[in-house]
């Protein structure tokens, strides 16, 4: 279930009306423009940002780009863009920012459904005159790459059919190569990258029940080198995403310094989605409220835009 | 240009009535049945399937499956199926029957659309249960798998930008391993399955200023394993579809005992699309005219078919 606190009806041209005004003089009325886009859902924000266009002749996402800064600004930016859009850009600053956060990658090609990848393969030609592909490709090489461009353009089968003998045979050679570190990857990438989720989740369970360890544990002990932290990320997301961004909600708020762009990340993507569950996870593992160790972690604007999409 | 002669008007239920009278009694009406179904479009003939189907309560595919036989009940079932539906059907069997012929997927794959080859890989979904990178990922092994696999899972960016750069530097990297037969396949791969076609024939022009022979011919040299022929396939239905789809339609009738397999796929799959422009090219190349090497090759009801299809 969703986080998002968003009213059945409201009218585009005042919201983009009192954008406006929050816009107005020396500094933007920030908490205004929480109060109206933190309760927006993703179709209002489009026809808000169409009725701005419309009235003002000018684009709202520049706008607030120019009006609102740092982790505020980036959370609030992928906020405001369709969810094909934020992706496509999410996986660009990935590739292109040197940081190699390779799993922001595996995340979205095996969380999102067949249709929605393709959705950001197209936003990506159109925003970038590439194709993803041809992007994550130009800027890896070896067995990561061949993962990496296999788990992007993959068109999953979605029916719930699970061919028991594949399970087994494949939780086989799954098992064979994370026993030596420099196993087959090949085949642990035909797998990875072209099987359905629920035969993948099948493989899993299988693997657990003859090993007594799960696989993502087991990859835990040697996700030394990139390959192997996006196989583990690919393998988690697909398992259960729920918890894995529960993970990463942890991860980023237990970091030193915090890793803002983990923490807006996970709430911006997931608010109108799946979030409460997450939220609910979050707890059980932690034995705190993840709004109060948002509250700890952040300040100002950014904070209090978090607490807003965590439904606060 | 398309060969098909189609109608402006026609009458949905009439045909369906038509073809029920052609298959009453002993042996169907084949010549009726060509008359009516080579001159219809694929949007008329989905209507006549339609209309047979509620009239009937029958599939008019089946039934046609089971008056008429041999070669033309192989090529009139590819010309009844959507477009999507035949090409992955002829993936299908590409990858299943055992001869290997994997030019065929890269065909496909190459000759399609970004959004074309989208609407195969959901037809195979929907009829195999299955994605059809799955079923090519494993029949397939290594570089050949790799390539495959990449071909058909591309969503190619289809803006005419040029990266003259790109196309120097990639160039290079094909002739460094083209020149060795056991060369860097890996670049090779990304070149080929990442780049948008309007870069990639840039690329396929600058090879062949530098060199002084196109890229395909050099690989003529070296095409003996299976993944040098798919590469040729590729590069060939890249560059440009209607010559390679002459080549295609010449060797299918030159073989001693005529490849009826080649002949009815070409014709079926462009008789709608640019079978005017192939056969003008065939004429060009061969100094006589592909209808005549048809009737030449072929007899009977498959005969009257294709040479129909062909707009005689």
């Amino acid at each position: 279930m969703a986080t998002l606190i968003a009213p059945s009806h409201h009218s585009r041209v005042e919201d983009a009306e009192a954008l406006r005004n929050a816009f107005k003089g020396w500094g933007a009325d920030d908490k205004a423009i929480i109060a109206i886009l933190g309760h927006r859902n993703v179709h209002q924000r489009q026809e808000i940002r169409k009725a701005y266009e419309e009235i003002y002749q000018e684009d709202l996402i520049k706008r607030l780009e120019s009006e609102i800064s740092g982790d505020f600004e980036r959370a609030m930016y992928r906020w405001m863009l369709q969810p094909a859009d934020r992706d496509a850009v999410l996986v660009n600053v990935a590739i292109k920012n040197g940081t190699k956060d390779y799993h922001v990658i595996a995340e979205i090609a095996c969380v999102l459904s067949a249709e929605e990848l393709l959705a950001v393969r197209r936003a990506y030609h159109r925003r970038y005159k590439c194709s993803l592909e041809e992007d994550v490709a130009a800027n890896t090489t070896g067995n990561l790459r061949q993962l990496l461009v296999g788990l992007v353009t993959s068109y999953r089968y979605e029916g719930d059919e699970i061919n028991v003998k594949f399970s087994q045979t494949e939780a086989n050679v799954l098992h064979e190569s994370v026993k030596e570190k420099k196993g087959n990857s090949e085949e642990v990438i035909r797998i990875l990258t072209t099987r359905s989720k629920t035969q993948l989740v099948a493989t899993f369970n299988r693997y657990r029940d003859e090993h007594g360890i799960s696989i993502s544990k087991k990859l835990l002990d040697q996700t030394s080198d990139d390959f192997h932290k996006v196989l583990h990320t690919a393998i988690r997301c697909i398992n259960d995403h729920k918890k894995y961004y529960e993970k990463v909600l942890r991860n980023a708020v237990k970091k030193f310094g915090t890793d803002e762009d983990g923490l807006s990340r996970v709430i911006v993507t997931r608010a109108e989605k799946d979030l409460k569950d997450i939220k609910e996870l979050y707890y059980k593992r932690n034995s705190v409220h993840l709004e109060d160790e948002v509250s700890k972690e952040t300040s100002g604007d950014y904070k209090k835009f978090l607490l807003t999409l965590l439904g606060k």
